[in-house]
């Protein structure tokens, strides 16, 4: 069994084409090899915090898998980093474990290059202009770092409350290389005719206007599994085209789709399309109108991105 | 993070109390200190097997758990075990994983100590005289093996339909050491007048008819997850009182109940109590009826076994 470390990661992540391994276990949710059930949440006692389980199988790779994400309040407390992430793969020809891999940052990058893979997928690529992202986190930076190396953007906006006072989160963002970039002073002077938003904050409350966004845009979300969580008035998701990652698993882990629907009457069955119907091209994507795609996390995006690392 | 072969179990388990270990985790289900969710099950196409994923938290040892068991066709084409598993550890203090164990003995060994406790609850001990066992592998071995620990019998029979052909298979249950050891001639023999009677088998039909059983006696049940699995007539529940290992999850596993249920009206609000109910001493057990106890196992079951092999 291969035991890999957050550095063992972060040193593969370069030589990996992380994109293609996730897009290649998605396409598996079409053709039914790779299969995704809801996640399993335990509770500790008196809010302390909380362990996800993420399991699935992505018969392409030969492999079952679990992600434990452990969220522990006290880390908080002491300023440590709340969350962990450790994923477990058993091989499903020998019935043996193979790899177990820190997926604490592994779980950033596969975000980013899967919210990458949504943007091929559903960004109008011929007259985008300008990037907007919310947010100043790893999620942030990895997110923008995947969009400067797929394709040219003629401006940046970033914006983040606590950003523009952090000459450290600032320099993080120059090392990405643009030479437009601009740390924005509001989020609706950031996404001002922006052609992609990504909100990359684990906010449970609206982090933009819905009104400044530029109709025809795409706009990002990864928020957090945390009930409720969202980073969009739910009421303006009535405006827009809704995707999402996976139909199947959304209900239980988007919440402005669920606070939409007890609030406005909205309904999953409006969802245009889930990642594996874009990719099997079984949906159509309009993009006059806004589109709003939503990712929640799988584990088989964690399970290809555990065995790429593994195999590099 | 300590990583436990097969071996390793092996030679930890005479010197760890598992029973103890067991029972604390299983109490902390009427204390809300352990969590135990329903598995995750994920199929691969076309019938080659599938992967359970157990998941739970013991806060007493702090410790969240998953358990990743695989059940692969293929291998019982080769002849090997089909079925795997393994045990991950990750700390509800510090999000860090620490136990990686090879669960597949372990999981026979916690099964047959649950059944034990199972049994320290649910006999009439002062007039119990002679065990049956129904079934002749490791989980058979492994049953008895606590028996002839935890209780002096005067009888002690023996029935599987290949058990009196395996001069190996013979000598296994020889060398537990009891003196009085019968092999039966059937199944119906074996159970004639025992006080206790093990089915052990990994039947999806009755292994046993229930009229030769003797009234008043304890029956216990492993049986497995498969969907249908049972070892005795699902009409003969109606007879019976019937306990289990955790009522919240029983539903989902036990083949003689949902049978029961689909087939008599059966209801699973008859259960008259599960271990934690036991245990924490809010039922009442009337040993003048024939009482038939269902094991499904329990992750928080494989967390205290990981977990105790893992000090040892």
């Amino acid at each position: 069994m291969k035991n890999l470390s957050e550095s063992d990661v972060k040193k593969a992540l370069p030589s990996v084409d992380l994109k293609a391994a996730l897009k290649s276990a998605l396409m598996g949710l079409s053709d039914g090899t790779s299969k995704q059930p809801n996640k399993t949440i335990v509770e500790l006692q008196n809010d302390k915090g909380d362990c996800m389980f993420f399991t699935g199988v992505v018969e392409s790779l030969g492999c079952f898998g679990v992600k434990a994400s452990p969220y522990l309040v006290e880390k908080s407390a002491k300023g440590e980093n709340p969350v962990t992430a450790y994923t477990m793969l058993v091989s499903s020809e020998t019935g043996l474990p193979t790899v177990m891999c820190d997926a604490t940052y592994l779980t950033v990058a596969r975000t980013a290059e899967t919210t990458g893979l949504a943007v091929d997928l559903l960004l109008n690529a011929s007259s985008a202009k300008k990037v907007a992202v919310i947010g100043s986190g790893q999620a942030a930076l990895a997110h923008l770092e995947v969009q400067l190396r797929d394709r040219k953007w003629e401006k940046v906006s970033v914006f983040s409350p606590s950003l523009a006072a952090s000459e450290e989160k600032v320099e993080a963002f120059k090392r990405l290389g643009h030479n437009a970039l601009e740390i924005a002073s509001s989020a609706e002077d950031a996404v001002s005719n922006a052609d992609l938003v990504m909100l990359c904050t684990s906010a449970n409350s609206p982090v933009v206007n819905s009104a400044a966004l530029k109709v025809g845009c795409l706009v990002t979300s990864i928020s957090t599994d945390a009930k409720d969580a969202h980073e969009i008035d739910p009421k303006s998701l009535q405006q827009m085209d809704v995707y999402c990652d996976y139909r199947e698993t959304v209900a239980l882990k988007a919440g402005e789709m669920s606070l939409a629907k007890a609030e406005i009457d909205w309904s999953y069955d409006s969802i245009v399309a889930d990642l594996p119907e874009l990719l099997s091209q079984s949906a159509t994507v309009e993009t006059k109108k806004t589109r709003f795609w939503r990712s929640t996390g799988l584990a088989i995006e964690d399970i290809a991105a555990a065995f790429a690392i593994a195999e590099a």
